[in-house]
């Protein structure tokens, strides 16, 4: 999938959800994405520089309400950016981790049920959906999708470390 | 390819271009980007965001001067950046192509002789390959490689088209 400078005309029938005849029509682009993520059965396992599209948001806690279990890593500046969903995510249940880091989480993956890869160029906002000249590749093949899994499993492990030790510490004076 | 925060332990080792045991040594990485970059026999399809590494452009110019065809496109922030290695670009006869946008070419992919593709979240950058979580993927497998040159071929027309109306327009007193 391929988005441009062109991608910002198809922006208006977004709220309709129809898609034009442009063969890389943005909104056909972007409801085949939610469709991916709502066949999710089991997992999500999202690893993300920014995620402040507020439909891609909706669709990820819809998975997390029918059962699936929803794993999210977040750059550290999603923190600080007015527009990064963040509560919107803590208000159903659901904690994106963050690592501080003096460099970036400059990842833009997701891994649907263990099988399906979606990875590229393209952060999940309006602007790189509809305006940048992005890329964005689905795979269902284990040669591309299993790295993926490893590494999000890795990363996963270090983000929680982190946030034990923060537990730990904060908890101290209780457990001495 | 996964580079990540340990990237950066690589990095002194950089200038004796040895890798170490790690599975994901940075210069392991580094070296096989060159690896793939020194393979282009009739082609370099580059279409960039950030392109910085010296060490990078170095081995596309040196492409370049063995007759391989060398076709860039960058993201026009790249002309006010210091580090955009542009000059040497010029000074060698390559002329990398930019299209004044309010939008971000934020693609980060290459093709070496219309057959493998290099993408991912990577932008060629010191601080993307030693420091950063990113990922980079190569293959050659035709259904992902084709949509990426006809995608490039496209935004190269473009590029094109708005270079080919500036020169008209400078032009303009001697045609008419």
């Amino acid at each position: 999938m391929f988005f441009s400078k062109d991608s910002s005309l198809c922006r208006p029938h977004l709220e309709r959800q129809e898609f034009c005849k442009k063969a890389n029509c943005a909104v056909r682009h972007f409801r085949r994405l939610i469709y991916y993520l709502d066949s999710a059965t089991n997992t999500l396992d999202i690893c993300m520089y920014f995620l402040t599209s507020s439909i891609l948001v909706k669709t990820i806690i819809n998975a997390y309400k029918r059962g699936v279990v929803v794993r999210i890593v977040l750059d550290e500046s999603m923190t600080q950016n007015d527009g990064s969903q963040i509560m919107s995510f803590h208000k159903e249940g659901i904690k994106p981790k963050f690592k501080q880091l003096d460099v970036l989480m400059h990842h833009k993956f997701i891994i649907i049920d263990n099988n399906i890869l979606i990875t590229g160029s393209t952060n999940w906002t309006m602007a790189a959906f509809f305006g940048n000249f992005e890329n964005l590749m689905v795979t269902n093949e284990s040669r591309l999708v299993k790295p993926f899994i490893n590494e999000f499993e890795k990363i996963w492990a270090m983000v929680n470390a982190t946030v034990n030790v923060m537990e730990t510490d904060s908890k101290t004076h209780i457990l001495t």
